[in-house]
């Protein structure tokens, strides 16, 4: 970066010194994400509040200063990171605070570098729920879930971290702040302008503010698991399922090699002879409608082909269950050296087609791909495990052929990980020259000088 | 308009004589709205089909000529008719088709001249349940509800046309063709296009194709009334149910003046006396269920003042209890020939203090001001009515208060009927100079000549 000790000196004096770091510990701190690609950064600054975030971003602007928003660094594709030099803007540190409970109107504000759990907590502990659980909670932010709109086991029943945003208060990169959107449940005036900055993974603006929408938690749940002796029929069963009026708060699959993976590591009785199990949960407020829940989704579990239905008895036994889905991602890890993993979706009849073609290319390139995950939505976690690092081009040609298949059935590259760095290769697949040429139009909008989070979605 | 013959020529040779109107007749007949604002266009088009679309808007773009997206025309705020001449793209003649039910996934694909309620009635005959239901859904089409982000009475529960909407075919004013969202539950690929174009009344794009989600019906439904003394008691009921864990399909309300309107005209046996009523309904699949929430809400609306509370033993029992809901809107023109109706909302503990400032503006100006509506999502019809036509601009200082109240208490122009050219001129109470920069950024990305729907939302 040019004249990098003359911007260090004006952030210092902005921001403090203990709030502008160049040293190498800093740099490489902030130098990767999920993705374990290690970029530094020159610059890494912790904003102490929106006026902060606005001088900086002002001065980065007036200087084409490349900045990076992030807030806990968990993503899966490098939108956190920078691309090639520039400022990391690191929101975790000072902008972590839950500014308002409106318990009347059910209402949370919040600073984008809250982390998810914490605020999952903080609202369950005044009989409130705030549903969006991506398998991040404990590390992630909420800026960086809606910068990447977040899913989690419970999008089934709940939706995912758009349906909960009411408002946001952003900081475009000329240093204007901005609100959009209402702590109203309807608001039709001017643009929508919180709708696109969810899932634009920071290339917009800056979060500064979030204002969520909260539920009531419901009083009681259940959980229980089907046993199928081939993938084919939970697929078959979790698209029915889904269809049959009743809307389980997950449903979450492994197939068989995501079960041997978790078996062989902990020893829990899991079925490995199973082709897949299904992991459900249902909740509400009366006994009888989680019985009648259940009992519909037993039935559709066993018209396609459920050898057995194990509910469980107490929440103890419920975690058992869900003990296989939450250890599944680590334990795969014996497979292979590296693991390429993508979050493809497709729309929830399509799975049996889906789950039929990756086995394809599984034979077709030899390698052997676990997949679990969100079936209740159409998203599958698939895991291209590549042993032998110097097979890792013919993993990502299985990658790429998977991409192709997830298109051709109508679904998305990334479900809930976001494109970032690790997918922009792939926008051409799933967007034409008119659809990239608007999201350009889009950005330049936005962000003309093209400082913010540069190099990411393929734009 | 210059060169009209000329234009006129080319349509005909484009898409037929019998779908190029330029006579006085088709000009009248598409020179107005539910405003009762009268604008003529210059032509009339209807548009056969997407690829007539996109060459319709390439030759308006390299020609500068305004062209109006319109459905149904019963919006209420000016966004279907030309501001000042062009071109009308009328989509309700041949763009009504229901394209395609895909029960698997429960999602239905659709034309944007589909009228809301065909497309309910449609997937009702299924088992299914396509739950916006905008007081219009009669006749206005769902490229109009999505254009304008339509909510109705269910949104309580079921949330709006936004909620809704899966995917977008549209046509860019340059005539490429573009597809936003997808089939799938979850998208996070690319910007959040399909969310843009929602509510942004025909100024970004010509929608040509909706995918929409719909639910499984739920197999029973009971409706209530609650009378209160006074509209502050039956506002505080309202905020406390929805807060409650429970959350009714519909929690409608009338005040004293709508009540006695509806009465004076139909003479149903309403309590004139009463300070306010609330309409509401719950569903569910099971009987426990129903009561369960119909005794949470009977509670909490005791616990507020509920002076009785009427529970309908049947369907027809409901109807009766609805009807006065349903015919406010033509009952209140008892109180004034002109009618200013607006659709402010707020968050719903700030409605006893909206109704008490509304009360003020209507003691100051001396207009009476029926108000009723969707108080379940805080969202409030509120009409000034004027008596004597000279009074008109009184009306309207009247009107600029009572949205200065709204925005005051956290609340919005519009919750459902968009901005428009009737509320362009107060959309600088709502929004700063640098939000209303980075709308017409955002319109200049889309739109780069200005010529779809100009002049609308103060852009």
């Amino acid at each position: 970066m040019q004249n990098l000790q003359q911007h260090i000196t004006y952030f210092e004096n902005l921001i403090g010194k203990e709030n502008t770091k160049a040293d190498s510990m800093h740099k490489m701190a902030y130098s990767y994400d999920a993705t374990r690609e290690e970029r530094e950064p020159d610059i890494v600054l912790f904003p102490r509040d929106e006026s902060d975030i606005s001088a900086i971003l002002k001065y980065c602007n007036d200087n084409l200063i490349p900045i990076v928003p992030r807030g806990a660094g968990s993503g899966f594709t490098g939108g956190s990171i920078v691309a090639s030099g520039g400022v990391i803007l690191a929101l975790e540190k000072h902008m972590n605070k839950i500014l308002e409970l409106d318990s009347k109107n059910l209402i949370v504000r919040v600073q984008p570098g809250v982390i998810n759990k914490d605020l999952q907590n903080f609202v369950e502990s005044k009989g409130l729920f705030y549903p969006p659980d991506p398998a991040s909670e404990n590390q992630s932010t909420l800026g960086g879930n809606v910068s990447e709109n977040a899913g989690g086991m419970r999008a089934a029943k709940y939706g995912i971290t758009k349906d909960y945003v009411m408002a946001i208060r952003a900081v475009l990169p000329n240093g204007d702040i901005i609100r959009a959107g209402k702590k109203t449940i309807k608001d039709v005036a001017g643009y929508n302008v919180a709708g696109i900055l969810i899932a634009s993974e920071g290339t917009l603006a800056v979060i500064s503010e979030i204002t969520l929408k909260l539920l009531s938690k419901p009083r009681l749940a259940k959980s229980a698991m089907g046993i199928f002796d081939t993938i084919e029929n939970a697929m078959n069963a979790v698209y029915k399922t889904m269809a049959s009026g009743v809307t389980p708060v997950a449903m979450e699959f492994l197939d068989n090699l995501s079960i041997r993976a978790v078996e062989s590591k902990f020893h829990k009785g899991l079925p490995t002879d199973a082709g897949a199990i299904l992991i459900t949960q249902v909740d509400g407020n009366l006994d009888d409608e989680i019985s009648y829940q259940m009992g519909v989704i037993e039935s559709k579990f066993k018209e396609n082909g459920c050898i057995e239905f194990r509910v469980a008895k107490d929440s103890k036994e419920g975690e058992d269950l869900w003990f296989a889905r939450k250890n599944v991602s680590q334990s795969i890890s014996i497979y292979g050296k590296k693991k390429l993993n993508e979050d493809i979706t497709v729309p929830r009849a399509k799975l049996p087609d889906l789950l039929r073609a990756i086995d394809g290319v599984s034979k077709k390139y030899g390698f052997k791909i676990p997949c679990f995950g969100h079936t209740g939505d159409g998203n599958v976690h698939t895991n291209v495990m590549v042993e032998d690092l110097k097979d890792i081009e013919k993993g990502h040609e299985a990658i790429t052929e998977i991409f192709k298949i997830a298109v051709d059935l109508e679904g998305t590259l990334s479900g809930e990980h976001g494109i970032g760095l690790a997918k922009a290769p792939f926008m051409n697949l799933a967007f034409s020259e008119a659809e990239m040429n608007l999201f350009r139009a889009i950005k330049h909008a936005f962000d003309p000088n093209n400082i913010l989070n540069p190099g990411k979605m393929g734009l």
